[in-house]
């Protein structure tokens, strides 16, 4: 594969995101040169190959910025400004403040292009650097309006190399879409994970798969989690106050649940509830729904190996795959979304094939 | 395997558990009697082989009502009356309202033992009923005081006759457990998921699998959740409105994020949403975390197999597994959930066997 970017590539930060980006543009043969503020980082980034150091005369034609949210708009005006002739980015997960801070201190805008690769990790730093991070990940392009037609390309061609699908949105959308999708889903987790703290052992104990999925990413850092809340602030909090309003309506049903009514107003919100979670797209971008197959596997290795391999036999493209275990249960649950149409035929020959086929979650 | 349920089992209520238990017990060679006041649903459920119709002179020594939440008190009262020897259980998902109501009705409370399997499937009816239903998954007993022990062993017998876990808890801890790890997690994932109804696709298009997660189960059925909510209305508000708490101080947080103590408190809304998360046992009911591990694979059939059939070969034990597929790319992400120390192990053998490993979601 030839790199489509032309030129050398500065990246300012050498974290997880900037190099992995170094690693996937350099295995294009791409020069990508590494600067950080943290001469260790740097070192890091450079032994791992993720780029060189800085030299004399380098011109770069792109200039990555891969620093934390907070400083980003800094970073990139006085990298406009140092590098006359070069397309810059950053790579920050809120866009409008930055432009608006661009703006606001007169920097050439014509050669900026903001983005978004919405790919990470749990680990940060250069270490978990890889070069296949971006792969198969939308990157949101949010080029202001002064941007020149060739510094979008530029970095939608530098999106691509490191393997991402680009998306062009404008910054403001681009928050907006984040703040629904990403920002008040993670508040709002872990409002809900908030609550298990004082629980016992044995309520917990009863947690499905629904307490899991709806609190997992909980767990996400609560640093960088405040940066980028901050910097969204106020699309987050127009969201979350219709999903604090849906919450208040639903106490005060719950506090007279036989008043009048009380419960269409529970079923009401449990249907919209319905037509949001249709409207998220699915492999492939398709919205359309899958039937859904839970097959009982022992608890060893090479079982759920086996079933794949025999439903790999049998034909059927797999959807999506989802392992379950109760606490104490010598078996484990495989969930299989299949077209609706494969279902009947795969449950029937798997268990003519002597695999057990059970319900779903609760 | 033998039965350790004695007598007949009548069952009232032939839907997805009633039909699933009958199909069960049956297996085990028990006397399954159902009976249903459809008389439709009656003829698919003895039909499928879920147990016979009721005979004159049956005496059943246990009887199930697994009828909808809101009629269970009047139909378990009306077979206590009937069956004076025979000992009673419900199958309803929430305790406390019912066994107030047969207190209040004046019923043999010695006779009853109050239950929740915590088993189901998105569709319904004996159509839908599996003798596995319930294999692996947690079966909670909430006896009143007065039950007598050998009315408590007869219903144990029968979870675990079922192939559940049984679980023994009084049933006002059960509907508390119950609202936090079920019922407010819909209630919230409805709210969540409510918030996209007037999203633009676009915006939709940027979900990824933290979206995913957080709203799954606002697929769930409003009319059944109507009536789960409306019996456990008390403990389900109580527990929202701290959820309800934690929004409103987000909410005023973000609404002047660079006030004194904003970006502190939306900090720790996090942190406890880290500690809450962190209390929900994994598999084996082991509350310890895992590493994981993202696999690239190519988008056909027999790749996930291989993969997994790979991972066995190198004697890794996965504990758990979860597909996502990005819109419009050629390429799924497996990730693999392995004990800490078998991470860099493992992805240096994957990668030396030419897998690309890449990092997790966002």
């Amino acid at each position: 594969m030839t790199a489509r970017t032309q030129g050398s590539v500065r990246i300012v930060g050498a974290g997880l995101l900037g190099a992995s980006l170094g690693h996937a543009l350099t295995a294009l043969g791409v020069d990508v040169i590494l600067a950080d503020a943290s001469r260790s980082a740097l070192s890091i980034a450079v032994d791992y190959g993720a780029g060189r150091r800085e030299a004399e005369g380098d011109t770069p034609s792109i200039v990555v910025v891969a620093v934390p949210p907070d400083a980003a708009a800094d970073v990139v005006a006085r990298e406009l400004a140092a590098w006359p002739a070069a397309t810059v980015t950053d790579v920050a997960s809120v866009k409008a403040g930055i432009l608006a801070e661009l703006r606001e201190a007169g920097a050439d805008l014509a050669r900026y292009v903001g983005s978004h690769p919405m790919a990470g990790r749990e680990r940060g730093g250069a270490v978990a650097a890889r070069a296949d991070l971006f792969l198969g990940r939308p990157w949101v392009l949010a080029a202001p309006p002064e941007a020149e037609r060739d510094r979008r390309w530029a970095i939608e061609h530098l999106a691509v190399d490191a393997g991402a699908i680009p998306i062009v949105m404008p910054a403001d959308e681009h928050d907006a879409a984040v703040a629904l999708v990403s920002h008040v889903p993670q508040v709002v987790a872990s409002a809900l994970a908030g609550r298990l703290g004082g629980a016992s052992p044995e309520a917990v104990g009863l947690a499905g798969q629904g307490l899991r999925d709806t609190t997992r990413i909980a767990a996400s850092d609560p640093a960088l989690w405040v940066q980028i809340l901050g910097a969204n602030a106020d699309a987050v909090a127009s969201i979350l106050r219709g999903v604090r309003d849906d919450l208040d309506a639903a106490i005060a049903a719950l506090d007279d649940p036989d008043a009048p009514g009380a419960r269409r107003a529970i079923a009401e919100l449990l249907a919209r509830g319905n037509a949001g979670v249709a409207t998220i797209p699915g492999k492939h971008g398709r919205s359309e729904r899958f039937a859904r197959l839970t097959v009982l596997i022992d608890d060893r290795p090479g079982e759920l190996a086996r079933l794949l391999t025999e439903i790999g036999e049998l034909g059927v493209n797999m959807e999506d795959l989802r392992l379950e275990h109760s606490p104490g249960a010598p078996v484990g649950l495989a969930e299989i979304a299949v077209v609706p149409e494969a279902e009947l035929p795969l449950a029937t020959a798997l268990q003519s094939r002597g695999w057990r086929i059970a319900g779903g979650a609760e």
